[in-house]
């Protein structure tokens, strides 16, 4: 029998279109440890003769984990089982097809011995089908025995054959035989690729500072601004915590370049007090593996990490792989930028407009030397208690140095996540997912009206949560949209409770707290930005007795809606998202149901996204969905409010300004 | 750069989402000679520099051939082309992705040069990314001195920057470098497998019938029947070809088997004078390698081959792998079966029937030998000029099998096609395509209605016209659906026009000519299957003078049918089968659209599906698709008729029973 050319020999019972692969099996399916990841697969044979399947979960070390498939659709032989991993790593996954011979003289013998056929024929092929299940591995020896027994009963001419029959066909061998079958032609596709990473690559909540901002400070007697340092900024971190945060996101700590650094809204003349982007990187004081002098040491850095890890926060640093024009690379290393055909170097520049402040790395002329550089930058972070890089414009480098430089330091870090910051077109988002990103910034922010959203969510929850984790921010450092800068308190609340319900991650950026709504004209971006010079938030003022105690209410808010995701095992996953219906175009609803051994956990939401008025609407349940009857009512816990009613399929609601906006609803079942 | 776990490497220039790939490039993507196939891919890459991408096709002898892709969708990064295949074998195709220098030049250049920003250095660069060019293989002298002025012009510093800005854009040039590019970081793709057949494996006209029964006949006198032979078989050649069919069918020729032999409509008491069932093969006379002898001797049979080739016709001969229990290979074999735990061989089974005239045969035992004979028995065929084999029910035999049997027989003989008559689920359908069938029977009998008949053609034109070709049989000897026992002529035209015009490959069983629609009762059957008596056709009696003179009109139609898909390559393919609208729901309206060089064939097609009852409506067509504009209008001939009519987007039609059931309209261009 010789190869086959160009063709997987399929085996002796075909196994074809397995779901879920990542471009047929190219790259890894993405899971979290506990992950319910849906597996399907058509399996059949030829003739009448019963078939089976399983998959074969291969972990980490090598052992194997067997899962019985189960036909869901026998006109067209569609299998279908729930996988997990227990632990990190890189597993893989196999579906077999096998042939069932006690299926099959199962099958046969109750339709013959009925119709009174080959009766003694059929009772001695089943002894004899059971004889051999005897030999299964691991069987243990009560099942043994129970099996004996059977055989001698289908045996006994003493009895009738009804009675014979049905000890051959028992509820015991048949449950027996379920879980160690007797299988035949056994035939497996490949393994297929399935990366197992950490909860917190799919579930967590994030917030972002700028450290320097962190206990900065106007000194009137001097006329000029003093620094926020890493200490100052640590001072702000059992806050993040106390609101329930999981990541502290910190905007660049490197040394910042002098040589044409931007000014206030990213003006071209800087004056000397300026303190320049921390996205310009570069300096004398040292490049991507150094800390700007103002902001303090290593040792400043490591008492942060500590800090954030007494309080529970995982620390996440910006890397953005770009150079201020007196960045150490520069003269070390001009070979890792474009030189031009005069000789100089190439700025950052969409033609025809030019960045001057930054230069672009030219990873093409010494891949060897700017990869191994890179690698030794993050090795730095990582020896410094980082595991969380927000990777900065990742679109502007070449594709395949991300999936060289993830999957090298998963080799030695497989706890290491990465989120892409790659606010570009679909082909390329969807690719650094599959080449290793953990985690994506999406459209979300674009994402305002109830359709778009919930056609969005259908595309990441459905059809790309195999290879791609999205992480929603209602506004960032560089973000302030329409929606936004016009919505009012509504519209704060609403974007913050969807990104925390839709998703498992979610992330907010400071100011967030007090509505920094203020935008910079023309422009979907902040006035004064953050990136270009320091921003007191003078969080004391909030505090009681303070010039503005009370009004720091998101603060409230978004405390409630952390703790509502720490509760809910529900909105810990991204797969679950489900869309309900209701009648107020404006008003989406949808729901999110997570079943774990004993614990059923459903959570519905309910969200008028017009910031501008109050809707009243009803709301109508796929009770299914929720594992309830058509019929049932339970009781609808708002959590936010803590008011609860009893609801059933159909439900009336009012939501919007002049109310709660948004229902975060626990289904309590009677 | 160590291995990347479990990832395909994406290469400098990402491509992903390749289509078309038949489970991701396990099985080979089919097509025939000629077949234009649309390839996608989404290629992009990091930053603002051109993309650009090529497919690479490998033919059976290695040599490459290079065809360019085109973005048809910027913001999705798709590019499109359309590939086919000059001869038969085993090619292969991969895509391309590339950096172009050239690309990046002229768009930025013509940014900058036109906002005066770096003039003489964009110009500079210009020249040396020609200069680069002219280094790139196989370019021709003229071409390299038009590049070469280029050069010049670009650097000539007394000419305005405009002028030498012209020179290095000059269409020329971009065409010279579309033709002959300046690729950078060429990334490919694995290679795909692509298996190219002969056009008959997509496209033809069968004809079936049962060789005993052409020249057979009562002989009143002695009581009994006279069979029909190869030779007098071969006698109705002509007329089959007059008709303008490409392939004459053969049901099985080898020695009948007299154990448990069947009679009349499938009764189990045969008298010694039943023919029994072709389809219980093997008896003293020998098995699957042999001729009943009643039909002649392999002398005769390559007699009935020289004939049929000599009117123009192919022979497909029917491979039915199963046993009659006098077949030789029950003694000399006896492991080729199942034995049961009595020691008696199993009978076909569907318990709790039985079908005692055949031992199915049982691949497990032996495969190695079971394999080995039948591909033996396969050559003695092929060895007698049959490279058409339909094979009955392989659905009932391990698809690995067949998976091996036609990879092995197509490593000497490219030429041979299979027809899978595989009415099973389509799973089962779909699989027995992947592994090598190239034609399928269909569910075409039971879609008789326009809804179903255009779901049924999106899923055989786009989803699974990669791997499975349809043949549509408006009847075969075993199936005479209802809409045919009843539907009277209308219906028998319609279901061969249908057949004949919406897929390249159909089939007409014998009788057709003259509307055999007795069913026996209760079955989807004709009454007196021709499988288990003789069937004297009396085709004399139709002929001018005879008894039914005139009444075999359906001949007529058969032929006008076969005549207009030999005249319009519109019709010779599957892919470009396109649904066109009509106000009634009974009748259906499609086009077929072929452009090769030159020469550029469209037909409509308006059939009534209902054929009880004459429908006038509208038909709608999407004009952009007939390759005309909103407005046009053309010439409509009804190719069955010979009436012409000026259409335009809206057309009234009268189709039905007391008109023609269907319109084959040519679209003629003014």
């Amino acid at each position: 029998m010789d190869a086959l050319s160009g063709q997987r020999p399929l085996g002796r019972i075909p196994v074809t279109n397995v779901t879920p692969l990542v471009e047929g099996g190219d790259f890894p399916l993405k899971a979290v440890v506990g992950e319910q990841i849906p597996v399907t697969a058509t399996v059949f044979r030829e003739g009448h003769d019963a078939v089976n399947a399983n998959a074969v979960l291969t972990d980490p070390c090598g052992g194997e984990h067997v899962v019985s498939l189960v036909c869901t659709n026998a006109g067209l032989n569609l299998w279908e089982a729930t996988i997990e991993a227990d632990r990190v790593g890189s597993w893989s996954y196999r579906i077999e097809g096998w042939s069932d011979p006690y299926g099959t003289w199962e099958h046969d013998a109750t339709i013959k011995v009925e119709a009174g056929v080959d009766v003694d024929l059929m009772l001695e092929e089943g002894a004899r089908v059971l004889e051999r299940a005897l030999q299964v591995e691991n069987r243990p020896e009560s099942a043994q025995r129970m099996l004996g027994d059977a055989i001698q009963a289908l045996r006994d001419e003493s009895r009738p054959a009804a009675a014979r029959l049905a000890a051959g066909a028992a509820p015991e061998v048949a449950q027996e035989l379920r879980t160690r079958p007797l299988r035949e032609h056994v035939s497996p596709t490949p393994d297929y690729p399935w990366l197992v990473e950490r909860q917190l690559a799919l579930y967590g909540a994030w917030y972002e500072f700028f450290p320097r901002s962190e206990g900065c400070y106007y000194d009137e007697a001097k006329g000029e601004w003093v620094t926020g340092t890493l200490r100052t900024a640590a001072q702000r971190l059992p806050a993040i915590a106390h609101m329930g945060f999981d990541v502290i996101y910190l905007t660049p700590v490197h040394p910042i370049g002098t040589i044409n650094r931007k000014g206030p809204n990213n003006s071209l003349d800087a004056g000397p007090k300026d303190p320049g982007s921390p996205y310009a990187i570069g300096s004398k004081d040292g490049g991507h593996d150094a800390i700007e002098p103002t902001l303090g040491t290593f040792e400043d850095f490591d008492f942060f990490v500590a800090q954030a890890h007494r309080v529970g926060l995982e620390v996440a640093l910006d890397i953005a792989l770009q150079c201020a024009p007196d960045h150490p690379w520069v003269t070390s290393h001009p070979q890792w930028f474009t030189t031009r055909a005069d000789g100089t170097i190439a700025h950052a520049e969409n033609p025809p407009k030019k960045y001057q402040d930054i230069y672009p790395v030219n990873f093409d002329n010494d891949p060897a030397g700017i990869y191994a550089e890179v690698r030794r930058v993050i090795q730095v972070w990582i020896d410094h208690g980082v595991k969380i890089f927000r990777v900065d414009n990742p679109h502007t480098k070449p594709v395949e140095f991300w999936q060289w430089l993830i999957s090298d330091v998963a080799q030695s870090h497989p706890d290491v996540i990465w989120l892409a910051e790659a606010f570009t077109q679909p082909a390329m988002m969807a690719t650094l997912g599959k080449v290793g990103f953990q985690q994506s910034y999406t459209y979300y922010a674009w994402r305002n009206q109830r359709q778009e959203l919930e056609e969005y969510m259908e595309e990441l929850s459905l059809q790309s949560a195999d290879y791609m984790r999205p992480s929603f921010w209602p506004t960032t450092h560089d973000i302030l949209t329409p929606y936004m800068q016009y919505g009012g308190p509504a519209a704060w609340k609403v974007r913050a409770a969807l990104a925390a319900t839709l998703v498992p991650t979610y992330g907010i950026y400071a100011g967030y707290e007090m509505l920094e709504a203020v935008p910079r004209p023309g422009v979907e971006e902040q006035i004064d930005n953050e990136k270009y010079e320091f921003k007191n938030r003078r969080w004391e003022d909030y505090e009681p007795g303070g010039a503005k105690a009370g009004q720091l209410w998101m603060a409230d808010y978004l405390r409630t809606l952390n703790e509502i995701r720490k509760a809910h095992p529900a909105l810990h996953w991204l797969r679950n998202w489900r869309r309900q219906g209701a009648d107020d175009e404006n008003v989406m609803c949808f729901s999110k149901r997570h079943v774990d051994g004993g614990r059923d956990d459903t959570i519905i939401v309910v969200a008028n996204v017009d910031p501008h008025t109050t809707r009243e609407t009803w709301v109508h349940l796929d009770m299914p969905e929720l594992g309830l009857g058509p019929n049932d009512s339970f009781v609808a816990k708002d959590l936010i409010t803590g008011a609860s009613w009893q609801w059933g399929q159909h439900n009336f609601v009012r939501v919007g300004r002049d109310a709660e906006p948004v229902h975060i609803i626990h289904v309590r079942r009677f």
